[in-house]
């Protein structure tokens, strides 16, 4: 027996397993007709594909809607909620953060981009937040003269031109300092808690006369799934804001506990899943849903902890600021697409589909768990399929594995969750990059057009003089 | 001592290595002016950068024009030369594909907007080549309807849909197959000589008058690096030719050899030389130039190889067909950018800085080696730096460690061999995409224009009532 036959052997009997767990339609707001099509918001998929071309990402306006408010919420028995501003950069869309913003989520930017568009969708100055670990002289001084919310320093390094362009520009920006909670992965970000240089920035910030100190900012490393995590990490940030105040006598206005609450459907794939995966065909097991918070679990636990700890000081309670990114918008769109073509079956057994879309729009789809489904799925027995994408690259393959109803030229499929970080790290891979559709009550609306082939060369000069050499050399 | 401690003395001891091969600058043409500042093409980088802006893309014409003209030279003492088809998908930019064409080089494209591009360009529809894992019904009649030189057919699974337009458009189509050579990898092309599957298809084909069978295509799977590595993959597509001639009665017209050449100066870093530069701050070592035969090497084996094999056989030597992409074009630019932050040095003795161009717009970087020099070096003592890209994503870090001269923010530095993959894998994740820019003989061309904030909401619409509840909430 040599390694081919072995490995189709041990890719049998992986896919005999019992099927990955399915999730049930109605975990993302999913139903079928009576003709067993798949519907989102009172919508037909084939309409939208009908309407807007394959691939399409679609949003669920209603979902958007639901997420948003859960984290405006007050928690049950609390007196104060959270204030959100939605992380731009997982969702850079205007007709996603437009909706956001009407029900009152604020904006976190990170770039001079983003501000602009902050700016530009008319968001007051005041609900937008500037991170970044370095920001560009021209959007501080943009920041500092339209009176941003916040602006968070990464650390020591930018005090000093914050101080110059405040002087400059002859405001007060309100600032906030990013700090790392001990035990936590720094990379370029923030200033450590445990080396004392958080409060070491801090003090040095506090002696600037033409800074305001407002904030302490923190992200959190990787994706919050349980309580306990979270508690943990506020805990700490809780721990630091109590030393500022003894040693330095700074009460916090703000404390920004930043964002990474995980998406309860989408997740990571281990290392593991992804090549058993790969060299077996083996289907992925998806992280049981019921071991991530739910989005209320996260806002409860967050202002509970914080209340309860200011409960018997006498200090003003710090208003409680969240960045929420992949939590709110990941499970509100998908990303239908067609299949292009059949290949047939492989010496392990597995079927393999060309789809019209890939990486180029679906990057995160090869590392994390997607739950994939049949838009109209056929009668007759499941395979066991290795789905890849139509660019001419050897890694563009999307599910190296997945159990599908028979598939034919032309079947529509819907990659779930599909709401972060697909459309901000789409590229112009050999393809132009699909529409945004919002689906509501039965109705679409086209929020962001497709890009056409004219778009994807519309900074260059493309009429220019005929080729002749290349004519002359046939 | 701790893990840290030990990483930390493991780090020293690395570091203290020698310098990693650092390539002379005439390598890539490059110059430095009496003050120390590098040029290209007879222009001062700080000119560009002061003109365009940063980050910026530089494209070397006269080294692109070296690059295609020895792709097209008959190696001396052959009778034939290569025909060359670039490999669009490497570098899509009209003023770039437009300077190649030109010089007499063919279109190989990939995809239907590609296939627009090469005909809006003025390519002549006979010299382009369409290949593809699947192609949309409308790019593949519309290939027919102009008269492409060749459509390569990815496999059997294509031969039906081929038949059909061919009737629907009455044409009788140039095809080729794709087949994958023995011990090759397939993914999701091509039909495995080894099996027998490529030839069965080829009978198949051969048996459809509807199609006009012209080619045999393939590519090698990986980089080729080597003369003993072409010449293996070159003998066994020769082979196969001689079994389709005996077996079949079928003379190739074309016999397409494909990509896949390396880039002598950039390679894939192996995941150990990343890791050391990860954990312990080891500068990586390039591969050695010297292992990767030159373009001329190249061209000279693979026709003389073609010439030899026909020589004595009574039948007409195929058209040798090439498709480079990398090899054409990788060496030719360059990334230009400049430090926004210096962060200070952390406690394994690296300095961190931030750059204004990251992962978004030099995407191969992390997993390469990239040569990277200071514009303008200052005088001091060299250091590690650790150089991070600007977004607000810990994974954006291009060199974890490099040694430079000491840099202070706005520095500037030329990232190497940004002439593939760079450009077309570009996102716009929280910052716009940059302009190209061609320097030759000491003048500068602005190619394609920096894109706008404007530019990346092209698509939305973001003239929209004001945000009101958002405006009463606070």
């Amino acid at each position: 027996m040599n390694r081919q036959d072995v490995k189709r052997l041990l890719g049998r009997v992986a896919r005999a397993a019992p099927h990955a767990a399915s999730w049930n339609l109605e975990t993302w707001g999913l139903r079928r007709d009576p003709q067993g099509e798949l519907m989102r918001g009172g919508v037909l998929l084939s309409r939208v594909m009908e309407a807007f071309g394959s691939p399409v990402y679609v949003l669920d306006d209603a979902r958007l809607e639901q997420n948003a408010a859960r984290f405006l919420a007050t928690p049950r028995g609390a007196k104060t909620a959270c204030e959100p501003y939605f992380s731009y950069k997982t969702t850079p869309v205007p007709g996603v953060l437009r909706r956001l913003h009407d029900q009152g989520v604020g904006a976190e930017v990170v770039s001079p981009w983003e501000l602009w568009l902050a700016l530009s969708l008319g968001v007051p100055p005041e609900r937008i937040i500037y991170d970044a670990p370095a920001k560009s002289a021209e959007s501080l001084a943009m920041a500092m003269e339209r009176g941003i919310g916040v602006i968070n320093l990464n650390g020591r390094e930018e005090l000093a031109q914050a101080v110059a362009t405040a002087r400059a520009t002859h405001r007060r920006p309100r600032i906030g300092l990013r700090v790392v909670v001990p035990g936590g992965r720094a990379g370029q970000f923030g200033e450590r808690i445990e080396t004392g240089a958080a409060l070491a920035a801090f003090r040095e910030a506090l002696a600037m006369p033409e800074l305001e100190v407002v904030g302490l900012h923190s992200h959190f490393n990787g994706e919050f799934a349980t309580v306990e995590q979270l508690e943990a990490y506020v805990s700490a940030l809780l721990a630091f804001a109590d030393q500022l105040r003894t040693e330095l006598g700074l009460a916090l206005e703000v404390m920004d506990f930043g964002g990474n609450l995980a998406c309860r459907t989408a997740s990571r794939l281990i290392p593991r899943e992804r090549r058993m995966a790969v060299t077996l065909g083996r289907e992925p097991t998806p992280r049981p849903m019921e071991s991530v918070m739910t989005i209320d679990a996260y806002v409860a636990q967050l202002v509970t902890q914080v209340e309860r700890h200011f409960a018997g000081k006498r200090v003003r309670q710090p208003r409680i600021f969240i960045e929420p990114g992949r939590a709110m918008t990941s499970d509100t769109m998908m990303l239908l697409c067609r299949v292009l073509a059949v290949r047939g079956t492989d010496a392990m057994g597995l079927t393999w589909a060309v789809l019209d879309a890939g990486i180029s729009v679906a990057e995160p789809v090869p590392n994390e768990f997607h739950q994939l489904f049949a838009v109209k799925p056929r009668a007759g027995r499941e395979q066991v399929y290795r789905l890849t994408g139509p660019s001419c690259m050897i890694a563009d393959q999307l599910y190296p594995a997945w159990r599908l109803p028979p598939l034919l030229e032309g079947d529509a499929l819907a990659i779930m969750d599909a709401g972060a970080y697909f459309v901000p790290l789409a590229t112009c891979f050999s393809f132009p990059r699909p529409a945004i559709v919002s689906v509501k009550n039965g109705q679409m609306e086209l929020i962001r057009r497709p890009e056409t082939f004219e778009d994807l060369v519309s900074r260059d000069d493309v009429k220019r003089p005929a080729l002749r050499r290349l004519a002359a050399r046939i």
